[in-house]
């Protein structure tokens, strides 16, 4: 099975509809419906999910809680994840106060290379050295949230490897060279921005996009 | 020519690499290196380019300044583009704050509902009441920041698209509506940490990915 890297994004939006109609007590839904919702086809749908197996009941559709169970084991989101957050600047600090990580993500340490830094408290901890990784790391965080300036991205990169991270969510505007045993998603708005601006200027290709 | 999304954000990370190279003095560049710098093959650099034309020379390569300027020219960043934030929270001060936007993007606007934010000088403005969106967005606002929170986000782009926004920037996790001529981005740091958990628990999946 060759599973589209869009497809697992597209896995996480069904996801977050399935969570929005169980809270409006909308308990059976459809491929139509999800993929309305979601913006895309339909086929779209049943195709992202026919890659982990066979849900539903055709001609009945989906029943919300099971389908948004199955989602979430898919994903792995039916475990608990610890979680560091490594540069404590403006958007590590706005990261550590954010109160909507849920109950897969958890946030078990923040660390700075600035001396001025270690030692104060934020929410759920206090913030440790860098150096301190190889020891916080092992068996109690598997994903860091890097939150350093651009510059210092790769360096951070490269502690967070040798204290033995598995996933780094990046939200420096680089592009990291980690082995290809630890997993990089990026959270970059710049290239959001740039995707938008080619999107502005193709609206057939958008269409097109859209099925 | 259906190019498929990935290859619009690929097309952002070879900027960004020949970017990082023009800065080193190099200036002469290959698929092989600018892939193997993307952790792409450099079969998928070249179909990538090839959606949008025919650049490099066989057997010798790319210039980098050259592919650089076709690249920026594709993406649409070689005009500037008019950016509002909406939601002058956290998040929202911060990208006031931001210097990295380039040349490319220029903040022309801030807004929020709060009237007790109303007023309040940022860097490069004031904070506008929302109701000011429809004198401000027309011929100088294409791209909003939609900083908003989750619950407020449908209303804030229906406010939006009736001041006649191209382009959302979506920071709030959800899942916006909007008409097929206005394009959407999501920046979204949980959806990006779900796609973080499926990557750590399908190594096999992400090495397929890789090529």
């Amino acid at each position: 099975m060759k599973v589209p890297s869009a497809a697992i994004s597209r896995l996480v939006t069904y996801l977050r509809i399935l969570e929005e109609l169980e809270q409006e007590g909308i308990m059976r839904t459809s491929s139509e419906q999800l993929g309305e919702l979601a913006q895309v086809t339909a086929f779209q749908v049943r195709k992202d999910l026919s890659y982990f197996g066979s849900y539903g009941t055709r001609g009945v559709g989906y029943t919300v809680p099971v389908l948004k169970r199955e989602l979430r084991h898919i994903l792995g989101l039916n475990r608990r994840w610890g979680l560091a957050i490594v540069g404590m600047g403006r958007l590590g600090s706005a990261l550590a106060d954010y109160p909507g990580f849920g109950e897969s993500f958890e946030l078990r340490g923040f660390f700075d290379v600035d001396p001025a830094k270690v030692g104060r408290p934020v929410r759920g901890g206090v913030i440790e050295p860098v150096e301190a990784l190889p020891q916080r790391v092992p068996g109690r965080i598997e994903i860091a949230l890097l939150t350093v300036p651009r510059e210092a991205a790769q360096e951070a990169a490269d502690l967070l490897v040798a204290a033995g991270i598995k996933g780094i969510l990046n939200f420096a505007p680089a592009v990291l060279e980690v082995p290809k045993e630890v997993a990089v998603e990026n959270v970059d708005f710049l290239a959001g921005l740039a995707r938008l601006s080619f999107a502005i200027l193709n609206p057939k290709w958008r269409e097109e996009m859209m099925g």
